[in-house]
């Protein structure tokens, strides 16, 4: 089954509600910016390059909703629009990188007619998601030729398909992997508290056959103790200029590990989640959310009344412990300033 | 509220059923070995010293349920209890310690009558537990000299009055800080799958009014790299004779994260759960328990359908990530097998 993360279909954007995950398979519908943002924010879509493109498509939508107004409420309403979306969570910069895209190819019409502006503003909304797919599976060529056969792979999170617009970042990889003949295996740490990888990293790799097995996060150490992990790759939120990377909470103690394993952990990376604007990873926000995630699981709570919760949803790794970066123009090996800014040159 | 794990009652054995806390708080009864071997299996209780304490009274009960048979036969029914006991988890060695102290008292009484063993094995089953209690006030206030004023403690898993016969290990060390008029707080990792932290490490702070946050087990690398924790204790259910400590799955990565950190790891440790007889952690065996608990909690399954999963409920930190191992004899810092074999001379 190919995994479309999200699809316009009758004019609309459509979804797939990534909460209720694999127990029910369902699309959503969008008509506009704000509900679009609320997507974003209540999970229905995750992951840093599918935001994007969600991103695209609500300025897209919010366009079509209001192309008949006149130019000035049109203006107006897109003005709006842009905000409620930039609101919608902090993390992930392919969030404002998607935002500005969609800005500027709007800024470069302003002169036309909204019902114009509206059908282009959407031809570059589908853009954005082509291309994604488009650079996940260049990305993936990269990352597969650094995984022998037989390699054994552990990754955190879900930086797979139903984080992008298709393909995937770090499932990517292994999807190109197996795609070159390569046999190799999964490990996906479950991920608390929403249990991407449980959910979504799991039910991924089993539609594609690739052997997937599913341990708790407090079990990565044990796995990589007994041999059993040849490598980590896992997806980003956000990367600053001198190579740190934010990802989905868990990932740092990951990569800690697998340092003190010699296990090499690369991060599977678009440059749109590379934000040279922010010199280190002390800068990116790192978003705080509800601690009823923290509480137990959907309607089923386990934690102690009474008790206090934090539930930071990032973490951010220091490049000295990445190994390399898998990015559309090559593998960046020990990130740095120079050889990123290198990158965009 | 004082947390009685397991008491004496009517003639039976009562523990608490840590599978359903904090939802309900309900005592199980039980009136044979067998009946209490599958109440260790099933994690009815749980925690080294409990499951230690309960084993010698379900030494006790056997001979009770026994006590009117002939003496051969009762000799037979009380080697299948041993058995019985012995195979119901295989990591925690106060299990075994606790058999072995019960069978030499059995033996020392070999000539007596049946109802005079039965009546000297329950005798023997009550100062096990009244020793346990004991050991972790004095390990307790060893623990507490080395936290200081306002000290923020991670512990994981749940090494407090339900894992012992009350008081605690790791959890009676906070208590006993608290009484020595310390304002300390406690950050609990949720330890998946069974989420003995969640459940019952906040549920036992909450009741004593100790400051208690609960996080997932992924977030302990994020609190330590914002300077947010200050020390580390943990119970432990096998240290070999070189100091390596077996403890609940994720406390090897919790250890990894402490180093990088120059935060002090400590280990709360009866000398009934030092193994003199094995020289490292790597012959301590591992229990790998059903891949049902990592598939979600209790009724409630998130994983998706035909992933593999695996299960080990321990793990191994070496030596050199431990501070120290906090004893009823004092605090062994640094452990090593000579300090471990002058522990015992």
């Amino acid at each position: 089954m190919k995994v479309e993360t999200l699809r316009w279909f009758n004019n609309r954007l459509e979804m797939i509600d990534q909460r209720i995950l694999p127990a029910a398979f369902e699309y959503l519908s969008y008509y506009s910016a704000a509900s679009v943002a609320e997507g974003i924010r209540s999970m229905v879509v995750r992951g840093a390059p599918a935001i994007g493109v969600a991103a695209a498509y609500g300025v897209a939508l919010e366009a079509l909703r209001l192309q008949d107004k006149s130019a000035d409420e049109f203006n107006a309403g897109m003005e709006t629009g842009f905000t409620v979306l930039a609101a919608s969570r902090p993390t992930a910069v392919n969030l404002f990188w998607a935002l500005q895209r969609m800005r500027k190819a709007w800024e470069g019409m302003a002169t036309q007619a909204p019902q114009q502006i509206a059908q282009s503003l959407l031809a570059e909304a589908h853009e954005v998601l082509a291309e994604d797919i488009r650079i996940n599976k260049v990305m993936g060529g990269y990352g597969a030729a650094l995984l022998k056969d037989g390699a054994r792979v552990l990754t955190h999170c879900n930086a797979g398909a139903l984080a992008t617009a298709g393909w995937g970042t770090a499932l990517g990889v292994f999807r190109s992997a197996v795609e070159a003949g390569k046999k190799i295996s999964v490990i996906a740490d479950e991920t608390r508290p929403f249990l991407q990888g449980a959910r979504l990293t799991a039910w991924e790799m089993v539609q594609e056959n690739i052997p997937v097995t599913l341990i708790t996060d407090n079990m990565a150490g044990y796995m990589m103790s007994q041999g059993e992990v040849d490598a980590v790759v896992v997806g980003t939120d956000r990367v600053a200029a001198n190579g740190d990377v934010a990802n989905k909470i868990g990932t740092y103690m990951v990569a800690v590990l697998a340092k003190r394993h010699n296990i090499p952990f690369y991060v599977a990376c678009p440059l749109s989640t590379i934000d040279l604007t922010i010199s280190s990873g002390k800068d990116i926000p790192i978003e705080e959310r509800s601690v009823d995630e923290v509480k137990g699981f959907r309607d089923t709570h386990w934690a102690a009344e009474g008790v206090k919760i934090r539930n930071p949803s990032f973490d951010v790794t220091p490049a000295e412990l990445v190994t390399g970066l898998i990015t559309e123009k090559g593998v960046v090996l020990q990130p740095d300033v120079e050889k990123l800014r290198k990158l965009f040159a």
